[in-house]
């Protein structure tokens, strides 16, 4: 086996020629790739049987267990994924912006690859299809680094892949895939400065807290969503029990899943009945005035209100006023999506200018803060911080730009 | 003295008031700081003396002295700054772009500030005024940390500046300023994850090394500038000399300056002896074929290939074809600014393509890469990153972006 650095080294090499390839290379390539998934899908659910073998053997949990298992439709889905992403606009070469100076300079700004992105990711091994076509299609190699758990499976599809890429006349390395899933294999992959130009990690609090604790490459953190639904004075009732409903239950494991509820007093003794009654087998904890107004709500504890449930579980807040939902919001959100019900065009207002998250949602589902439902085709993820993407990240987020100066002979006074 | 992460609510707090504030405000603020800089530039000249007699008498070189140095001339500067950082263009509530879904669903991707900007810078005193104006300019409260040597004149000029911001009617938190210059408080302060929205290190490697060994908080590198001025077959020699004349000496202390001289073989004979005579005081380092051509010039060692002089050295390597040029600056530049001398379209081109930095200039000098130069106006520092920002950093480069999703009752099928 190569070492960790080696195969960065592989992966950056690909990611030179890889930025020059032309749309039609790619998407010929992602074509390729998809052929290849669909011809092979017998050896690929060979190679995933075996996983999930050895995951039952192990006693893993049947929704590990879930995430982990192939099917024909799944390998047809991840075929499918690959030529959607094909059909997506690129966005290598935009003319982001561009103008002249008054010394004749002219100046423009272009989007580029970001070269070498590296994923961390858990047991879906679905992942490695979906990220190496984004990071294909946006020109960048990816270097992906999935769970032991699913490495049989992981190099069925990576070698599918590769071969497709190769049939376009692109590198293989355009997909890297480390082998080594050892804790100190993880921690010097975060330390690959220089080869990794951007790591994008996608699990869970115990990973993401590793990659701000010891990374020193450039990073995007895919973070939790604490998201409220805060349902004013001026909301209409009945729209916010359909927006609780959707965002509470449509799917409750994942990040932009509803899970704390924050009700105005006005409302609470109307609103709160009605809501928990459209809320069967859901489990809810809230404060003193919520209990008062619905006993079957358990009490809850100041964890509670930080706590991303990822399952049927709703914490709930009677609040004074509009401030003091922002005021809530801001101290327990996480910055993914916080949703307001109002009619009332200042409170809609002031809650999307005040409260800080990554999207601020007026009369809508917490649930529609994502890619495919923002138009852009697919994601790599939803970016919880501030620098470089926030939200839902498509394939233009995964890019950089560059400066072309071109002038006749300009030197600086 | 109040603790570190005290110090960091008290500009985040200010920070959540200062997002708010309308564009009139902010410019009010900042003139009335301009104003306060230059009434009480006696005070702030006294205070900058004892920094410099304590300097002096530490046996401090000329150079660093000159930098800690302010004079008259200097604070008027300084408050002209802050005048000029008004009259910009405020970034916050750009709206980027906006469309519409299939579901009705409106989206806005609107500009908003970071939250704290932290700094951390050496010894010019006037960097406390530069970046304090950028950052409230473009809605960020400045959590500054200067150097122990400034520390007197950095509280003299915050001192004056949050008087102005509070004149204004805004926080005087929209400036924060450490004292504790210990190399501990350093650590603690890259520490300040949920505080610190942005750090940008303003300083040598081994600033940037702490930072981006130390750092949990996101941070954006002002790095190295080992800047190549390549010199192409098809290159107007005349130009070239004169590039590299400015490029190398018009200032050669700073990041843009040119540092390493690239040139064809087939020019090399003609353009070498009239470059090197055109650089009287400059000291040369090269390779063989160099030296075979001006015997003036030394023997480059394989560190100076990748060394980033900011003096009168340079160092020189003459190169078979366009391949190898960009080979060249592939594995030593430092991904700032690389510039061509062509006339060649296609060695344009794929220089420009093939090239890997936050910017790439054709037929003119390297010293062009800056917020003033591109037109901003002024900037914060030159990010040589490739996430968030690449290139010369203004006012917008301050700011992120939040998603404004509005509907009228969307749940998601």
């Amino acid at each position: 086996m190569s070492s960790l650095s080696e195969l960065g080294q592989r992966a950056k090499h690909a990611s030179r020629t890889l930025a020059l390839a032309s749309s039609r290379t790619k998407d010929a390539a992602l074509h390729a790739a998809a052929d290849l998934l669909v011809e092979r899908s017998n050896e690929i659910l060979r190679a995933n049987a075996s996983d999930v073998a050895r995951a039952e053997a192990g006693g893993v949990s049947p929704a590990v267990i879930d995430r982990l298992r192939l099917s024909e439709a799944r390998v047809v889905a991840m075929a499918g994924g690959l030529r959607q992403v094909a059909g997506l606009t690129d966005p290598v070469g935009e003319v982001v912006e561009g103008w002249v100076r008054p010394n004749g300079l002219r100046i423009e700004k272009v989007r580029v690859p970001l070269g070498v992105v590296a994923i961390i990711y858990e047991n879906r091994p679905n992942v490695t299809s979906d990220a190496a076509g984004l990071c294909l299609k946006s020109g960048n190699a990816a270097f992906l680094r999935g769970s032991s758990a699913a490495l049989v499976s992981n190099k069925a599809v990576a070698a599918a892949l590769q071969e497709g890429f190769a049939r376009a006349g692109l590198p293989r390395d355009c997909l890297v895939l480390v082998e080594d899933t050892s804790y100190e294999s993880a921690r010097e992959f975060m330390r690959l400065r220089g080869v990794i130009d951007c790591l994008i990690p996608r699990g869970g609090p115990s990973l993401i807290q590793a990659v701000v604790e010891n990374a020193t490459v450039p990073y995007v953190i895919d973070g939790d969503g604490n998201c409220h639904l805060y349902v004013d004075a001026a909301a209409d009732l009945d729209m916010a029990v359909s927006l609780l409903v959707n965002g509470k239950t449509q799917r409750p494991s994942v990040c932009n899943a509803t899970e704390s509820l924050v009700v105005h007093r006005d409302v609470a003794s109307k609103f709160l009945p009605a809501a928990t009654a459209a809320l069967p087998g859901v489990r809810l904890v809230g404060d003193e005035a919520a209990r008062d107004l619905v006993p079957a709500i358990e009490p809850a504890t100041e964890e509670d209100w930080g706590k991303e449930y990822l399952d049927l579980v709703l914490s709930v807040r009677v609040v004074d006023d509009l401030d003091a939902a922002i005021a809530h919001i801001q101290r327990y959100g996480s910055g993914h999506t916080e949703a307001i019900v109002t009619g009332d065009l200042v409170a809609a207002q002031r809650f999307t200018q005040e409260v800080d998250a990554a999207a601020v949602v007026v009369n809508a589902s917490t649930r529609f803060t994502d890619g495919e439902e923002f138009g852009f085709g697919a994601e790599i993820g939803i970016s919880t911080q501030k620098l470089h993407a926030r939200g839902p990240m498509g394939v233009r987020e995964l890019t950089t730009t560059k400066y072309i100066v071109t002038g006749n002979g300009q030197v600086r006074a």
